[in-house]
């Protein structure tokens, strides 16, 4: 529950708002998707024995786990979901146009924590 | 113990009849797997969107699990692993040359019990 205030992830979001926010997220979606797409593509090309085929299947496995885990829509996990999506480089500034300006310093802020706490990892 | 009477999982392979085994079950797994690769890539190359990518994803994880189900060599299998394979149309009497006459024979009646079974299910 701290870590929630702290997030911010009890705040509300106006109609607009989450609007925005879902066009953020699917746009954020779409490009991981395509990057993971891109990736298996480009691996199954090399691939010349069944270990490799194995290893692209483990690839395709973890990557639909992590995509599940990351992308929740949900607005009480809104905040934790686009601070960690910019922490990784997959969201920037410029995508949460439409947000309230204290939305988006309260996420830039929490991706800069995310990326130096994972920068101790 | 009953069944393994009637498919011979008890008779013993000469030395010679276990290195022909081998040369078959490999021939065949060799065969499966390839056939493994090249559906997967085929069906990679007409990934169009994440739903096509975690299909494949599917195929893979099942033909890996396949795989481990049907091929293992222990001499007290290979009359059931033969017969299936005989019966699934992937191995010929041919392949099974160095085995002694009479476990052909077997395989071969096995395999067509088998195949009878598999029709009703």
């Amino acid at each position: 529950m701290e870590l929630n205030n702290q997030l911010g992830n009890n705040i509300r979001w106006t109609t607009a708002e989450k609007k925005a926010a879902r066009r953020a997220f699917d746009r954020a979606l779409d490009s991981h998707l395509e990057e993971i797409i891109e990736e298996a593509k480009g691996r199954m090309a090399k691939v010349n024995d069944p270990s490799d085929l194995w290893e692209l299947e483990a690839y395709l496995t973890a990557s639909r786990k992590v995509v599940n885990r990351i992308y929740q829509f949900r607005e009480s996990r809104l905040f934790t979901v686009f601070s960690n999506l910019m922490s990784d480089g997959r969201l920037k500034e410029e995508d949460l146009v439409g947000l309230h300006p204290d939305k988006i310093e309260r996420i830039k802020r929490s991706a800069e924590a995310f990326r130096s706490v994972s920068e101790f990892q």
